[in-house]
């Protein structure tokens, strides 16, 4: 008989039970130890801000896109975070002249999109954010590079499995002009770039005829989008594969020094179609990909100078990366990389479960686990009344517990008996060095 | 000039610049290690919930402090949550029978109230939530009670900076019909007891007539809120020093025994004004104050069988305690224990500083330093032009690393000078022990 009313979490957000929780911990460590390594200091902001933050940056058609409310009793309209950027640029602008240059950020918020919820795009995520405040292209660029692919080596990824597609909108903007695209029409044309994998052909077609491009134009521009090129040997190989002067590639090349320097060029590869929507970014400009290309992308960014002066701040050079969780957590499950249990092998491992096989020792165990575990130590118990040795030690083994410290008759004594429970390995142990020796 | 639109946090929301951030860490990893050390498991849920989920629980009262919000072309209204315990009842409810009894959970949300804030009190706040489902009174509640005392310890406080204080629904119960409450008084009586705190004197009083009590009895009633009591020889002398039969506080003696068992007595005091104001406890309930009393609760819990089965899931025991961060972080920092420099001295510490004093050098450390970080440790280099020895150090002493890696002409034999920037020793190491060599 149902008995009480059932509720669902709301549509595109997600409940976590333990295993789940402990992929998400494990994905949010290696963001946050890749961080801390590369010299990142980590904030955090409120979960929602003033609407307004997000129209003076992003302009008033990403209202639809927002959670939006208001207190009781209050005029202020605010919404639920959809990125981290209008928040850290506040905080900057906040700390005004004070702010050490170059100031290096990390943040791992959680976001919101009011859209309908699709494959690799929830209505709640987490986004690991890296910024740096301060530095210009393209050393700003690679810094905030460096940890995710720190991040994403540590988690199992190479550079066979997610790509870094970059792009440089001052080449872009070069290579549209050798197609014949106007300098007032540049501007559109990265606008139909940018939706070249969402348009059906003939829309593209028909989008580019506005440009005043004739077929040929528009088939080079399509052609733009499609094609990925090494970096390693630099611009010149470019521009000839792509029938333009070298020149107008330039601005790569300081961008291909810096990535080598830092060792992350085999992750690399130029990518003329990526110019990210968002209006506020410039110069270059990047997204992570999943080598195969199956699914959204796993990261993005750029160059965003302006931002934290348009927010009343100094004009400071800024550029960041933010990394979601969704799509991530994708890419690591279709490889094997969160174990072949949905998690429950990345939860926490308990040093000790310990068993009582009589009562003098059943009213020892609760004083004796409260000891180890002020000692540091992660120990369970058994909250069955069952005295059996072996129904215990089934239940040690079903949470994983590397010992079983079983109490006897010896506890009389002072004494347990410690049993590995990957080796079968047993050994008395006085109670007073329980701890020293369970320590791993 | 200005130039840009200045914006604020929302009212009652905090930023966290990275020493807030730190403080931060620091009381989530102390919260965090206590549960998992203890047994528990970690869970998330939504930020937001349907929030009908809350007024089933809480009643319509509870809308007015709630943030409420729907999708754009949704029926569906929302409520950013105010607690955690409705989203854990529907996670357990979802389980079914398919959940482990007793099941340890514990998380630590953000939680939203669309109050005025007030001191130790604002609109969006951390949680520390542990639960227990399947469990009876009172092993519940000395298993949720245990790690919060085991994080206390661990962030420095002892049971002279905190107490809990503990009380009984059955005992209070017992102790009002001493008093010549009527049966079906005991509940307003218990609201009342709840706004002791709060109430005018007279105000109380006019109440307290409304329960049909005399002047005395209602003298009677204050005094039950305004005493406290030693629980380690039991429950006699508590009821010799209120004037009532010791059986009206049996209720009591379970919980003593299992506190005691755990070492968690000195913590505890008998407080019969503790009610918890939600409708939904049961039996024992507690609250961690300040011992001095000036603040708000630090964390506070109970028993809520019942909740799952409302939520259309088995009828289960369970009880849980949430402990928010704004309380605790003024009373830690009261006393000193978040370092005296408002969280510099908790962030993290960079294993090393690397310098350049020539070209050669500094071609080199890119390379170098994303070798280090590669290897798991925490790097920083300047980002300044300067071969000044004497600036880079201070630069290096400024962010507090533990060495600084000098690269000079050395560097052409694969060697660095590396220097300890606590004791001022220096080594001469080769660059491909490096690593090894700064690994604490």
């Amino acid at each position: 008989m149902s008995k009480g009313r059932r509720f669902q979490a709301p549509r595109g957000t997600r409940d976590f039970p333990p295993p789940q929780m402990a992929v998400r911990r494990h994905v949010e460590a290696a963001w946050r130890k890749a961080s801390i390594d590369c010299g990142f200091e980590e904030i955090e902001g409120p979960t929602f801000e003033h609407l307004d933050l997000y129209t003076v940056k992003s302009g008033e058609g990403i209202v639809s896109e927002l959670f939006s409310f208001t207190r009781e009793g209050g005029d202020d309209v605010y919404a639920l975070r959809p990125e981290f950027t209008p928040t850290l640029a506040r905080m900057a602008a906040a700390k005004g002249r004070s702010l050490a240059l170059p100031t290096k950020w990390f943040a791992i918020p959680v976001h919101y999109r009011a859209e309908r919820p699709q494959r690799g795009r929830l209505g709640e995520f987490l986004q690991w954010n890296v910024d740096v405040v301060g530095l210009d292209a393209p050393l700003g660029e690679v810094e905030v590079l460096e940890p995710a692919i720190l991040a994403l080596e540590r988690l199992g990824l190479g550079p066979e499995d997610v790509e870094i597609r970059l792009s440089h909108r001052d080449a872009i903007a070069g290579l549209l002009k050798a197609l014949g695209v106007a300098e007032a029409q540049v501007p559109a044309a990265f606008e139909l770039l940018d939706r070249l994998d969402r348009l059906a052909p003939e829309e593209f077609a028909r989008r580019g005829a506005t440009l005043d491009l004739d077929e040929a134009a528009i088939e080079r521009l399509r052609g733009l989008g499609a094609r990925r090129f090494d970096l390693g040997d630099g611009a010149a190989p470019i521009a000839r594969a792509l029938g333009v002067d070298p020149t107008l590639l330039e601005s790569l090349e300081p961008l291909r020094e810096a990535l080598e320097a830092r060792g992350l060029l085999p992750w690399c590869r130029f990518d003329p179609g990526i110019v990210r929507g968002l209006a506020y970014y410039r110069g270059i400009v990047f997204e992570l990909h999943e080598r195969g290309g199956g699914e959204r992308a796993v990261a993005g960014g750029g160059r965003y100078d302006g931002l934290i002066a348009l927010l009343d701040g100094p004009d400071l050079a800024a550029c960041g990366m933010g990394m979601g969780d969704v799509v991530l957590s994708l890419i690591l499950g279709d490889r094997g990389l969160l174990g072949d249990d949905d998690g429950e092998s990345l939860m926490p491992v308990p040093d000790a479960f310990v068993v009582a096989l009589d009562d003098e020792a059943a009213s020892r165990l609760p004083g004796l686990v409260a000891t180890l575990r002020r000692a540091g130590l992660h120990v369970r118990h058994s909250h069955r009344a069952t005295r059996n040795l072996g129904k215990l030690l089934s239940e040690a083994n079903r949470c994983r517990a590397r010992s079983a410290v079983v109490l006897d008759a010896g506890v009389a004594n002072d004494l347990a008996t410690v049993k590995d429970l990957a080796s079968g390995e047993q050994r008395e142990i006085a109670l007073g060095q329980l701890a020293a020796s369970l320590t791993p």
